[in-house]
Parts: C-alpha cells; sequence; structure tokens
C-alpha cells in the first residue's frame, strides 16, 4: 500500500488496517505520544503517523531520526489534528537507520546548498514538486504528440553532422588522449577512431527528424541535447531535453496553431495532474502561478510580424538598454514589453534573414524568413521554429553563404528532391518549460543533474 | 485530411468530398485511366486514387513520377478493386517532384541496400511499420509506468560515474585533438575541459536512478545509452535506448512481478495499435509473429533458479557446444533450450556472484546474488535486473574486490546510511524490445540512424 492509495481511497480505508514503507520526514516527540510525518515518496502529500505509548518499542521508536526508512502497520483513523486522518500505528519498524547530522533536516534549506546535495534534494518538497512536474509534463507531450498521430522517432545522439554548428557540439572518442595515433602530417588520426571519424553529440535532432517527416508526414523528437556554451547563467545548460516536431505539408500558420495546441495542453494537463505541486510551487516559488497558468490554457495567442514588434517597440516611451532594430534580434527587455503590451503570449513571425538558421523558408521579400518564436510572459522565448526552405537551389545557395558544408549532409538536401513538401518544424526546450511550469528561475534547479561549465559532479 | 482519418471515418466520408497531400509509392497507367498507390504517412495502410482521361492535365499527370508528392482532390467512392473504396480523383497537382532514378522504387529491396539509403527507408512498408512500432512500444511503456505511478526521471548523459566501468564508455570533450592542453607532467590537463574534468557520456541511468528511487520509490529512466564495444555482430550497436526502473522497498520477486506485468502491457499495447503493422511483419519478416506475441501475453512466466538451469541443461541428452557450469553464464543455445523446455518466457535468478556486478545483493550462501534474467522464447535476454546490496559495508567490500572507486561515487554508496532500504530495478533494452516485436534480426534496422564499430554516417 502507498501513501498515494490512501488519498485516493481514503473513504474505504478509514477504520481499516494499513501498511506503509516509507521515511520519516520529521518527528515530533512527546511524553506519551509520537507524531511522524510520513513520506513514501508516491503523493507529494505525506501522512501523519502517531504512536503511543503503549506500543511495545516505544523507547526504541522516540530515538528514530529523521530519514530513517520504515515499516508501519496501523489503523487509518480521522485526525484531531489539521489533517483529515492520520495512522494510528500498531508497529513501527525500523527498515533502514539514518545518522543524526543526515544533511536533509525539516527546515529551510537554500538552493545552493541544496544544489551541492543533489543526489539528495529529491527528497524535500520543493524538489518531490519539481520533479513530479517534470516527469507529468514529459508524459503529457509524449501523449499530445501521439493522440494526434506523430511519429516518435529517435534521432542518433551521436552524429558527424548537426544543424547548429559542430563549434557548438562536444566531441566523441574512443581515443586515448595521452596516447593519440598521428597521421603522416602528425594531425591525430580519427580513422583510428571507432567510427572511423571525428563525431560528435547532437545540439539538435532536426535534420533527422526532417527525413522521417517526409516518410510519416508527423513527427516529434524528444531527447537530450547538449551545446558546448560556457557561459554560467541562470538559464543555459552543457545538457538539456528538447522537444523537436516536424510536420509535412504544414506552413507557419499551421506551425503556429500545433505549437499553441500543444502548450495549452501540455500546462492544462499538468494543472489536472499536479495540482498539489502546483499550489505549492504558488505559495514557495512563484505567487500566482496557477493564475498564470491557467490564464494561458484560456488565452488566445497573439500573432504578429518581427517589423510590428520594432514598430511598437519604437513608438513605445520605453528607455531602452537595447534600440529595438528592424534588423536585429529582440532582447530580453522587449520581450517583457511585448508580451505585457499583448497581455499574453505571442508568436513572433517573419524574422529579418540575416539573424536566423540557414534552412529557414525565405519568404518572396527575400529579407526576411519565415520563422516563428512564441514568447511567453514571464518565460520569455520558450519555443522557436520555422517553415523549411524545400527549393533546392534557394537552400543549396543560402548553405553555401554560411558557410554550411552540403556535401556533408546531401542527404538532407536530397530531400528537396525527392518529393519534397512544404514543411515546418520547431524545438522547444524542455527545462525552459519546466521553469515556465514551476516558476523555478534557474535551470540547475529543475534538472536532477545539471550539467554546466565546471561542473559534472554526481 | 489524412489517410489515417478516411479509414477511420470511412463510412460518414464515402460520397464526400476529400483532399489529401502525400506520395505516389507506385503509379499504373492506362489510356483512359490511371490508378496511384497513394500515402501520406499516417497510417500504414495506402490508399488508392483513381483518375480518368476526363481530368484537365491527364497528360501531365500520367507522367507523374513514384516519389512525388502530390495533393489530390476528389470523391471517396466505393471499390470495384480489392479495397473497399478509392479516391476517384477531380484534381491532382504536383507538389514536389521526384526524378525518375529515385532510388525507392516499388521492388524488393535488400535490407543491406536500404541500410544505405538510411534517410530514404522510413519511405518503405518495411521501415513504416517498424518505426511505427518503435513508437508506440515507446508510448506504451511511458504510459504502463506513468499509470502506475511512476516517476520518469532524466538522468545525466555526461557523467563522471558509471556503473558498467569507464573503458566501455566513449570521452567528452570541448578540447582541440591537435592542440591538447599539457600539465606539467607532459599528461593532457583535463582541467582545462568545459567540466573541468574527464568526462564521458553515460552506459546506465542506475546509479542516478537509484537516488530518485530512494525518494520517490518508484521510478523509470528512458534514454539514450552508449557502449564502445568494438563489435560488429547483428544484436550490438554503440547507441541504444534503455529502460531503467528502480523501486524502492521491492525485492526479487516483486521486481519479476513488474517485469512480466510491464512486458505483457506493452506486448499488448502493441498489438491492439498496430495491427496492420504487426500482420506485415507476420507476412514478410518473420511468420508467426502474431501468435507468439499474443502467447506471450497470455503466458505465465516461469521462474528457475541458475541452479536449476544448469540441472536441466546437464540432464539434457543435448550436446552442448559450451559445457553448462555452475559457476557460468549460460551461452545462447542453452537459452534457446530453456525457453523451449518451458514453452514460454523463464526468469532465471540466483546467478553465481563472480559473473554479476558489484551492486547486486549477496544471497546468504555468499555463493550467488538476487540477480534475475529474463529470457523469452525466439530473442534470449530481454530485462536484467537485481535487487540492489542496502549493506554499506557489504557494498563497499564488494565494490572494492571488484576495483570500483567508491570514493568518487561516495553518493551512491551514502544511500545505504540515510535511510537505506530493499530496492531492485532492471535494465531492458528498447531496440531488443523492437526486435522481439518486429521479428527483425538485426538491430540496424530498428534504429533510425545505427552507430555501430566504422559506421556514423548521417
Amino acid at each position: 500500500m502507498t501513501v498515494r492509495e490512501i488519498y485516493e481511497k481514503q473513504k474505504e480505508l478509514l477504520n481499516k488496517e494499513v501498511t506503509l514503507q516509507g521515511w520519516i520526514r520529521n518527528h515530533r516527540k512527546q511524553k506519551e505520544f509520537g507524531f511522524i510525518d510520513f513520506s513514501d515518496g508516491t503523493d507529494f502529500k505525506h501522512i501523519q503517523i502517531v504512536y503511543e505509548s503503549a506500543l511495545k518499542d516505544f523507547e526504541q521508536i522516540q530515538k528514530l531520526h529523521v530519514g530513517c526508512s520504515i515499516k508501519v502497520e496501523g489503523k487509518l483513523v480521522p485526525s484531531e489534528g489539521k489533517q483529515d486522518f492520520e495512522v494510528k500505528a500498531t508497529e513501527i519498524t525500523l527498515l533502514g537507520d539514518c545518522p543524526e547530522d543526515y544533511p536533509m533536516q525539516p527546515k529551510k534549506h537554500s538552493r545552493e546548498f541544496l544544489r551541492e546535495q543533489a543526489y539528495l534534494r529529491p527528497r524535500t518538497n520543493l524538489f518531490q514538486a519539481v520533479f513530479r512536474i517534470r516527469s507529468i509534463a514529459a508524459f503529457a507531450i509524449h501523449e499530445y504528440f501521439q493522440k494526434n498521430n506523430y511519429l516518435y522517432v529517435h534521432t542518433p545522439l551521436i552524429t558527424t553532422a548537426d544543424c547548429e554548428g559542430s563549434d557548438q557540439m562536444f566531441k566523441v572518442t574512443t581515443l586515448d588522449f595521452n596516447n593519440l595515433p598521428k597521421d603522416e602530417d602528425g594531425k591525430v588520426d580519427m580513422s583510428k577512431d571507432l567510427f572511423g571519424s571525428l563525431s560528435y553529440i547532437t545540439g539538435s535532432g532536426q535534420l533527422h527528424g526532417e527525413t522521417f517527416a517526409l516518410a510519416f508526414q508527423k513527427i516529434y523528437t524528444f531527447g537530450p541535447t547538449f551545446r558546448t556554451e560556457n557561459s554560467n547563467t541562470k538559464t543555459h545548460a552543457n545538457e538539456f531535453w528538447m522537444i523537436e516536431p516536424e510536420i509535412s505539408f504544414c506552413d507557419l500558420n499551421g506551425l503556429m496553431d500545433i505549437e499553441e495546441d500543444m502548450l495549452k495542453y501540455v500546462v492544462k494537463y499538468v494543472l489536472d495532474h499536479c495540482s498539489d505541486e502546483i499550489n505549492f510551487c504558488d505559495n514557495f516559488v512563484e505567487k500566482g502561478l496557477r493564475e498564470k497558468l491557467e490564464k494561458l490554457v484560456n488565452s488566445s495567442f497573439t500573432r504578429v510580424t518581427h517589423k510590428e514588434v520594432i514598430d511598437i517597440l519604437k513608438k513605445s516611451k520605453e528607455k531602452w538598454e537595447f534600440e529595438p532594430s528592424y534588423e536585429d534580434d529582440i532582447a530580453k527587455e522587449h520581450e517583457k514589453y511585448i508580451t505585457e503590451y499583448f497581455n499574453g503570449p505571442v508568436f513572433i513571425t517573419d524574422w529579418p534573414k540575416d539573424i536566423k538558421a540557414w534552412y529557414m523558408k525565405a519568404n518572396p521579400d527575400n529579407k526576411t524568413v519565415a520563422a516563428v518564436d512564441l514568447e511567453v510572459p514571464g518565460a520569455g522565448e520558450l519555443m522557436g521554429g520555422s517553415q523549411r526552405e524545400e527549393d533546392y537551389d534557394v537552400l543549396l545557395e543560402r548553405a553555401k553563404s554560411m558557410g554550411v558544408d552540403t556535401d556533408a549532409i546531401n542527404w538532407y538536401m536530397n530531400l528537396r528532391k525527392f518529393g519534397g513538401c512544404v514543411h515546418s518544424g520547431f524545438g522547444m526546450g524542455f527545462e525552459r518549460l519546466i521553469m515556465y511550469l514551476t516558476g523555478i528561475e534557474n535551470i540547475r534547479d529543475v534538472i536532477p543533474y545539471p550539467r554546466t561549465p565546471g561542473n559534472c559532479d554526481y
């Protein structure tokens, strides 16, 4: 039996015998009584265990520390305290001891301290909430795409091709760094590597995803991605999870429909399935979180072009740190202003071609591309997508002008020769979604074991 | 509208106007008619498009090649041919052309040829079936664990710790191979790497998974894993996906219950959701596949010890290539014999300690460990799991005797100090499951872009 089952079936279980196994989260001792705040990890809610001095081993039980794992046998009874019910123990058995200097004492710990104790922090309320939301949100994403008949594709992690540029990619090797084989010119001979060539771990599954979209029409990826970015900010990690859907016969408007529908589905799913967790985060992480999420589900997302956004920014009376420009990306201050201006999520479309990726569809004006970023109040850019250039010649010229080695990805180029079609896709950083869903501001606190520059602990 | 929607709502759509976008898989031309075998990737089934000479552009349409993407407008009508219905076209528009020498012509291709055309093979019937089954099976796994309240954990891919031994792991680096920084002793200075130390991509999420099981009770991982094994066989790949559940307060018997329940759930889910795909594989890949899978769902799995297995093998009158031994692993020929002997899936438990991993729970006999392999008819070992050693001192001694650097994973060791408990987990190679579900014999044909020694193409 689990704590979750007790909460689910409390009416039928009341006044029945129950047996639980879990951990002591807090322990209050009185002369004739003891109260154990008990969690078994199956539910965000804990349950109170009451034991009396009549119990054999009463004195031993009173010595049990916070953190111990125990087995509790008893009866589920109405509570005289704040909670509806509690377990009146008939027997409490120690399963695994825990020393008095156990780091996870029932008091407020700083996030920094908890990051150092990354392997113990899942035992705290905050991380019970965050990682449950992460798990439920991941499932909601799978369910959304599967219900809508998308194919889940496992694009390769190790690759020789990449759409984000290899300077941002980790190299992977089986060679011994201290004994590297050399070729005639004294260069490292990568042909001696397991794959016979230099390879990387990928920063995106998009290129491979497109090959499957042109066979299955609607596909998505959901897997880890890697960037070597040496930046120690609250929003950067070197390893993160990404969702990359790709859809054939879909233009930019169709893509925005999908992004909006998917995001609302996932947010609603989390609200429905993680009510306790959201309430906790609303109370202790971001005031107003629940309202923010409910508002998103019921809002309709605005769609404006990059040019319109710059017009609005220029007309505003704000003092900008970065001057808005028709040729440039928009800054964080602009993102914030625009989502407040429209009082909700905003799709910004038709970006200047020179600041966007080579595979994005050129618009007829030849100055902008059919790209779209979704800006969300409080989170900034949550998704980025585009129509893909389906014209072989245009794509080739654009790739070359951006220095892309098209020979290495001739298979990708060929998709435009062999029954190509209008198609579009987007990427959503999963951690950014979880930060939005929980109100957590530091990406290190939404990843079980974060990898950032200088930190590959655990 | 999609082909899948037409099959789902054929009754209400009959004699209605429909519009489809997809690809020409075959094209038969007659003087007054043309027949297009049309797929849009949303359903394993294709649909027949009929067009008549009365159509404007009739001559242009007759010239359309296999592989072209087209838009079809027409009426869904009862068919005079083998199929129940077809689309009588009123207009066919070319969306994306395809040359006559397109490699994916409608004829039988060898698997080897298709592997070379990895980016086009998803357009063939075989790989439409295999990759749809892969996608549906992945979702079934998520659904099983989520329904049963397991937490999905994203354990890190880049790591400095690993439970399978770092000699089997790829190294990851941001350093330039041709310009490596050296320390005073002339060794490569890994402190200059992004993480400040030598790091790897992981071969297992188990150790990190355990830390979450001791907080959430029931967890699972589902992600890519990597091994550097230099072996070119039908069953080895250097990158593959793995599912690793870990459950607190669960012993070896409880673990077997979960493995059996989960496998039956997934197989039944695939039978229910991929009927066409399974029928295709039954016809063209493995005769009797459907019967094999249905039998598994309805069988009860045998549980025997390693010792009992060796007894059976020794008593049999078979001529073994490898002599069965109480101290050794069992060979493929033994696995086959045993699943045939019991006429179904077999859990083999209590393996000799010396051939199993250091973290497995020592049995009271001090000769065997509480490990279990699941052997499945026609697939061999599908899952491997164990109870984990929860006694700190026993674990420490065993780890040291196996040469494990326990200081580097003191957090893992500490789980035994801070409220440890009986817990168990298993690993299932996802590709092996897909091979079992499809009858495909080569792992290269169940992975979108397989990575094997010497091959990191695409």
